[in-house]
């Protein structure tokens, strides 16, 4: 199962290319490494755990979410069944922690993990408790809600790679807490991308079914910023969300009402405050740039 | 969900006194600690950890199993869904990690943990499996392979939580590796003596209902034990089991055909293992005569 969810086998184990992730956890970590001075081989065990990390999230979340495809294949849960699919999740994570334990960085490193994946589940649990949310009055979610949802369900790993990267490679405290706090920001922006990617993308190109998230009725920070408008398209767009109407149709209210713009908007602003912080940390200018190209282009994907 | 599941609260978050676990694995926490020299303090760690670990194992579990019923409560994916319920076992293994990570044991706690983690997952892994296989024929589960699933899935937190308790009491790694042997053998006493119980106890003393790894064709030591006997009774219980027949009938077929006394003349077998690795090693007598005491008790309950 694990094989099959990093690409690398068919459901029966036979080798197979299949799309495998986009390799930005690994290569946040082997850039914190550097950052720190290290050669990029030190951030290694830093870039195993975070992919065994998200590879364990994506597992779960799946299962959570109920989503049968991931990657343009069925996921594992569909693949393999939701017990199997819980069980080998929690291998990953097993595998993580102890990849981590053995590594340099020892306790600290663990540490550094285990309270980002505490921000994870928080994050994932707010995820789900949002779609359990109305679309509109008094109990519905506000945009100032979903931003520290989003923190912790993506940008707290991504956090965490640059600085678990950063601290196997010897890096100060501030300089860890620096790339922590920049990771967190172009989470936020990757996740906001990744909603209107899920919104308006071509399914060819996410992996994913389209308007998945609509219909899961989650909560992304597009369609809350659409209903939190004055145009008159918001006014139609809480009907039909209300009225559980065509999905297709709610995209292209949400796009009227501004939502997507807005949203993006936020992204930006998000993925400024990482680059505002990586220009208060003093370190090799190659590696920096290149962090500054991997972040921009997180934000750019959804343009 | 966590105090829920803890036996603090009910399903809404009002304080109850529900039914715990039994303490077992916070016991022998403690104890490890104290056969290392140190005082019981040193293992609260530990026993935080694997009780933690525990819990979070019986959430998945649950809901790998379908099983509805824990602790004579709806079971936590039962009362809040399945997917929070795998969200809430994540969230206890993350802080699993962190109590030790940030324990005097640091890194070497923590990959105690994660290795009786592996073993954990690939023990419930191979229950699962075997429930998928058949009763009888060739492709069936054999008594030797029943032996390290149990070790695994049960074995491994018990050997881990004695060995993690010695750890943080200062212990020798070889007292560290002669307390944790001993713990997987009570063990696999333990799992033997809880599968005896699933299958003849009472339903109000156990919690769970009655047969019921019968019913999810779990490969139990006690049945597969009865259908290798080559007393009549074994032919006429892989019969009815291959035919799902009444359950009642076959727990009373697999004790005719005496599935029951081979299981627990295993477990009388493991318990002396157990004692026997306490003899090898020298340490305060007093902890060691209440570990004695408790092993002697895991393999009793059952009788």
């Amino acid at each position: 199962m694990a094989a099959y969810s990093f690409g690398w086998c068919d459901v029966g184990g036979a080798p197979v290319t299949a799309p495998g992730g986009k390799g930005l956890r690994q290569a946040l970590a082997v850039l914190g490494a550097e950052i720190a001075g290290a050669p990029p081989q030190a951030g290694v065990p830093a870039a195993v755990a975070v992919e065994l990390v998200h590879t364990f999230s994506l597992l779960h979340d799946d299962v959570m979410d109920g989503d049968p495809v991931r990657r343009s294949r069925p996921a594992v849960w569909r693949a393999y069944g939701t017990g199997p699919a819980v069980l080998a999740g929690d291998a990953l994570f097993a595998q993580a922690v102890d990849t981590l334990a053995t590594s340099a960085g020892g306790a600290g490193a663990v540490r550094l993990l285990s309270a980002a994946l505490g921000d994870l589940v928080r994050g994932q649990a707010d995820d789900l408790l949002f779609a359990g949310r109305p679309w509109t009055g008094p109990r519905r979610v506000r945009s100032a809600e979903y931003l520290p949802m989003a923190e912790g369900k993506t940008g707290a790993l991504l956090g965490c790679s640059l600085a678990l990267g950063a601290l196997l490679g010897g890096a100060s405290p501030t300089v860890v807490a620096g790339l922590d706090r920049a990771g967190r920001q172009a989470g936020v922006a990757f996740q906001i991308a990744d909603d209107v990617l899920g919104t308006w993308g071509d399914p060819a190109v996410t992996g994913k079914p389209v308007h998945g998230d609509l219909r899961e009725r989650k909560k992304t920070l597009p369609v809350v910023s659409a209903l939190e408008s004055d145009r008159p398209a918001a006014r139609r767009l809480a009907a039909l969300l209300e009225a559980d109407g065509d999905v297709a149709r709610a995209a292209e209210l949400a796009e009227e009402a501004g939502g997507r713009a807005a949203a993006l908007a936020v992204a930006r602003r998000c993925g400024a405050a990482a680059l505002a912080e990586l220009d208060r940390i003093s370190a090799p200018a190659r590696p920096v740039r290149d962090l500054r190209a991997l972040l921009d282009g997180v934000v750019a994907r959804s343009r």
